[in-house]
């Protein structure tokens, strides 16, 4: 039954140089409805793509840039423009080129000078949705062109709002590289313009059909795991001191059976604790926890074993005092470890 | 620094005859410890498999069949076995045929009749691990045979049970089918055998040799999801209804905007709701949700816009009540759907 909403995290490869913000293996969400061809279900997944990424702590660090590909279509046709896919293509890599090389490139594609001043116009600045019936008319001399499609926008961007705050805006620049979009558009910048593009997506109805003959309206986006990490870095929101907080549990002589019991204790209670695996010396067993990375080593001999504690070392403090499990666990408790 | 301790769950693909507990596409989770050699960290990745099952919910629907290779090519050389790869395939293969067949397999490998229904008892009945030394003196007509292995095998159970509660045997008949295990192998079946294996794996300390030229001594294993889906949901351990107690948002009029709010602070509480796409009749939507496979409807007019409450249809009772959002949210978290 339709609506499906769908969603993946597969691993992706690609035969590409690698550079920053992009492997040649990454994870990557995707996430799509089928079914509905609606401003609604546009906005649905606009919205989640943004919802995402304000749930990791980045509501403040992205914006999410949108065009239609109907109504750019229109724009060009109305430009002169005939060789449109190409012109696509130029446009989808404007922000990887010069002003220079753009208008070269759109030149030796066929497009007039004057067409082409008015392309990289258009292209250069993101623009309120409100402003996009006027900018169309400023091109065409028309009003009333493309009407549909700009009412259709206006009402998937007056959704996206009304789930709350949302950093939307038009931009004629984002096309996307892939010629299967058939409507809206979009992808998501940082606010900087450090990286590639957080995420992309839009509507594209007739992939389905190409594959199965079968007529099914969908809309989507996929998003990478790379640049997404090092906009979360870049925005202290990557949260990669977990381990400093874990326990390596270390003992002596005839404690085993104790650290064991504790190990499990501690694991129950969430907190990640690695069990020394071989019978080396305490010294050693430290050193290796050390070189590991983790922060605290509990060291369990024959006093702690008859007293039912724990000595915890602090390897970055240098320092160490005999425990209670119980106050350990509280102290972890309490500094957020778990 | 070692031991790496590592764990990945890739999705595996095989070229193999889809059958019950066995696909071409699958998801394996895979842990294992590099670095050591000692009963510690072999009892440590059977212990984590344990673990696992048991936190599933199964702690009583498997048990743990452990076996040493290095005893099992001893016993196989006391009893004139001299193609061992050959007679391990045929072991590894024992709960799949007949005995009939098991021995006539052995016979056409060159085991002698009075060899192979000695193998055949061995591999036909798991016992404790205690039993283990009068076993192989048994069959060796000596004690202190492989002696330092039974004690590796003892104390590496011991540690397992030292654990925590641990259905752990010894098996004979388990000896996996990749060659490249070098010491202890286990897996985990269902109490009722009614499937595959659950899970598999052992100590490899040769492979990494052979791809990296290094000696690294290697212990882990690998879980499918399809076995354990079986298995979970026979013992009534998977939880296929959350959906059931989801809602789907219906709306009528110019009630978008209170939807969507409604919408998001049911989400930002965890409760799973899905947002009607398109402009249809409210019966339609309701039609539409209920072939989807949602349980409750929430209707949302001018009625309740106004009032700042919810109209809540439970499509099973068919029975609706008007509820704040509130309201909804308590009665979600009272039956557990969050």
């Amino acid at each position: 039954p339709r609506p499906v909403r769908w969603y993946s995290l597969p691993k992706i490869w690609r035969y590409e140089e690698p550079q920053s913000g992009r492997l040649r293996e990454h994870f990557q969400f995707n996430a799509d409805v089928f079914g509905v061809d609606t401003p609604e279900a546009d906005a649905e997944i606009i919205n989640l793509a943004g919802s995402i990424l304000t749930n990791l702590g980045l509501d403040t660090a992205f914006s999410i840039h949108i065009n239609d590909r109907v109504i750019m279509d229109g724009i060009l046709k109305y430009l002169g423009v005939e060789n449109t896919d190409r012109v696509f293509t130029i446009i989808d890599r404007f922000r990887k080129t010069t002003r220079d090389d753009f208008l070269l490139l759109l030149k030796e594609n066929g497009v007039s000078e004057k067409s082409a001043d008015i392309l990289l116009k258009l292209v250069e600045t993101p623009f309120e949705i409100g402003e996009l019936r006027s900018k169309i008319s400023e091109i065409t001399g028309k009003s009333g062109i493309l009407s549909d499609r700009v009412d259709r926008l206006t009402k998937t961007c007056d959704i996206i709002r009304m789930y709350g705050k949302s950093n939307i805006m038009m931009d004629f620049s984002v096309i996307r590289g892939i010629s299967y979009y058939t409507g809206i558009v979009f992808e998501a910048f940082d606010s900087l313009g450090q990286f590639r593009s957080i995420l992309g997506g839009g509507r594209y109805d007739n992939l389905a059909s190409m594959m199965s003959g079968k007529e099914i309206p969908a809309v989507g986006f996929g998003m990478g795991d790379v640049v997404l990490e090092l906009l979360m870095k870049r925005e202290g929101k990557w949260e990669d001191n977990r381990k400093e907080y874990t326990y390596a549990l270390c003992f002596m002589g005839d404690t085993l059976q104790y650290a064991m019991e504790v190990a499990g204790k501690i694991r129950k209670n969430g907190i990640i604790c690695a069990m020394e695996l071989s019978s080396r010396g305490l010294s050693q067993q430290i050193r290796s926890a050390e070189a590991q990375g983790f922060r605290y080593v509990l060291i369990i001999g024959e006093k702690e074993k008859e007293r039912g504690t724990l000595t915890v070392r602090d390897l970055k403090e240098s320092s160490q005092s005999e425990k209670t499990l119980g106050d350990l666990i509280m102290g972890a408790k309490k500094y957020g470890v778990i």
